[in-house]
């Protein structure tokens, strides 16, 4: 399996930045071709002290390279980055992983 | 769910590092009481450019906050722990996260 994985920072303004994230952000990606499903961890604490270093971890499911590749290049996916550049640039980091 | 996340930055010694974690941490990790499943996320790459922010993100799955609460003070999770400690505590950041 492949998977694209956006670490969230905190955002100064929780409450827009989730209004925005589950009304306009999550419906643009949930029209991603190929997307298997998508997995919202709400991070609630950080064991090792402080601050935990991420609000919020997405993760976007697909089901191998090949699939993966043709979605990031759809315009579905496009449109959703171009609205995750608008709203939280400056505090997501984007990964891409595989899983066994 | 719940689930104990670590975010592992890159080692300087890649195949020690995964030598100790697959044959040392895993099994550890693996006794934890009430741990449902551990997924490994392998990172690839880093859509916005420049060297991935993490090598790679271990997720421990649980299924509610009493059997994570459980795990937590277990003493096969504090050897674990203890472990990690020793052999990962300046690449490795520890999240804990809700997902619905």
């Amino acid at each position: 399996m492949k998977k694209l994985i956006a670490l969230y920072r905190k955002p100064d303004d929780v409450e827009a930045f989730l209004k925005h994230y589950n009304e306009v952000h999550l419906p643009l990606v949930a029209r991603t071709p190929g997307l298997l499903r998508t997995v919202i961890n709400r991070v609630t604490s950080a064991p090792m002290g402080g601050e935990p270093a991420y609000f919020m971890i997405a993760e976007m499911h697909f089901a191998d390279q090949d699939s993966f590749d043709a979605a990031m290049k759809s315009p579905e996916n496009r449109a959703a980055g171009k609205d995750l550049m608008g709203f939280a640039r400056d505090i997501v980091t984007l990964l891409v992983a595989d899983v066994d």
